[in-house]
């Protein structure tokens, strides 16, 4: 926790007013994510664009343009920090807020380059992560975090896309959410429009202005984010677990493995909160997590 | 006639066997079509491609390599003898068998500089004319020479066209004519790629590979062009119109300009046969046709 606020880190719970609304409806929302910059930004409406590290000049100047009107329309944008188009289109939309979804811990920025992008971004906006301090990213973390950028957007864009590129990956949750995918076109002879011709022929909008995903997303901003009565897929947590939940739960743990199972019998609590106790402390560095499942004191 | 013999055109009209199948539905069929190849290359299923004058390298290279696999797939391929995509497509598939449409007379090709293109490709396939002899073509010939194109073809191919590109036109009139229309994507950044993103956006089939053309038309193909009972928009003349026919209209032509209709009634001929002789006197350079759509011995 002290190394989380010496970052200037706050937690936001499953369960609070500011958790970004639409994440909160996902089957995978997490219970915790760790938030450094203004999470005023998860008010807007946002919109995920993703693609290619090795991405052309004109896929990058697209993603840029893409990402400075969407700014301007109101909208925060969402990537994932990486190379190419994923910093491209962070960068044009400083001004307005983008939200960087980051696969590994908040200390542990990656690819390293784009710390000082990281600095700049939490201004009007902010990097997110679901990992606990000091969790370096593994290759698996990052399909996780794009299920992340999709279930935080209306809508997710990808700019430039070779086959089997992990912006399709992107783009299959969007679908999986029921969120909306839009495809910039390219040239057949360019590899790098293979992904994003391939998903324009699955059914994805084209789109060449930004007036494309306005007319697309507009009518679904209108409608709001609400659920038909009777349906809500994802359970909330009872907002913030208080002191004594936290308390009961550090008495509880110990260097021996126990299930959640376990704790929630032992302290009596409900499960939910007791999920985002154990993610705080997870996030905290403070608790180690086995392949099982079961968590000890770190 | 002479002139058009030396030439080596032989006419073809609307009731003839050989006339092209789809063409004929159409409700501005041509009565005669002036052709100079092989005319055995109409059997095959057409497919229009057609495109911008000033094509880009990789612009090109698509119309070649469709009009390629197109050619081996079974199809002739059909487009205007305009330079830049129309003259890749006809020359990539010089061995298959490709329609030229030619918006001026036989004798007035235009581009000059596709004439040595004309040459070869009357070899396997054909170059057609709706005009007489001598026609050179004026700019309202070329929108007429597109829905001959539209009209041939099972559907049309926009490889690149920019904003208001007149490969637009002829993909207007595929649709006007229930035909189908494909265009190959490109960056929004590319401005002869806007006319294609439009079509996909409006509909048309995005083309990375001929086999997105293969999976569209092949039900059609295999459908056949056969109309539903009862339903003949086009009429159809009686074949050769006879030798007693066109001494009988020769006659009653003059300088004095006459309508149709008068030399209908006089002839006691049918209107469709009538019409035949017209147009092969006027494809001959012996008739003269004013504004008003009276006729005269030329």
């Amino acid at each position: 926790m002290a190394l989380a606020a010496r970052h200037g880190i706050r937690f936001v719970a499953l369960g609070e007013d500011d958790y970004p609304g639409r994440l909160r409806r996902t089957a995978s929302a997490p219970p915790l994510i760790a938030a450094r910059g203004n999470t005023g930004c998860f008010v807007r409406p946002m919109i995920g664009l993703v693609g290619s590290r090795n991405a052309s000049v004109a896929g990058l100047k697209m993603a840029a343009i893409l990402a400075r009107g969407l700014g301007e329309a109101g909208f925060t944008t969402v990537s994932g920090l990486a190379r190419g188009i994923d910093a491209a289109a962070h960068r044009a939309s400083l001004g307005t807020g983008t939200v960087a979804v980051l696969a590994g811990g908040q200390d542990c920025i990656y690819p390293a380059e784009n710390a000082p992008l990281v600095a700049d971004l939490i201004g009007a906006g902010c990097a997110i992560s679901e990992m606990p301090m000091g969790h370096e990213p593994r290759a698996h973390d990052f399909p996780r975090r794009n299920r992340l950028i999709a279930g935080l957007s209306l809508g997710v864009i990808v700019v430039e896309a070779a086959d089997r590129s992990g912006s399709l990956i992107t783009a299959r949750m969007a679908l999986e959410e029921n969120r909306e995918v839009f495809a910039v076109p390219g040239s057949p002879l360019d590899p790098r429009a293979a992904g994003t011709n391939r998903l324009i022929k699955q059914g994805a909008t084209l789109v060449t202005e930004v007036e494309d995903i306005l007319a697309v997303v507009g009518p679904i901003i209108d409608r709001g984010i609400s659920e038909p009565p009777g349906e809500d897929p994802a359970p909330l947590a009872a907002g913030d677990p208080g002191e004594g939940a936290r308390d009961s739960l550090s008495s509880l743990l110990g260097p021996v493995p126990a299930t959640v199972d376990d704790l929630v019998r032992a302290s009596g609590l409900p499960a939910a909160t007791v999920r985002v106790v154990l993610l705080e402390m997870e996030l905290a560095g403070r608790l180690h997590r086995d392949s099982g499942g079961r968590v000890s004191l770190a």
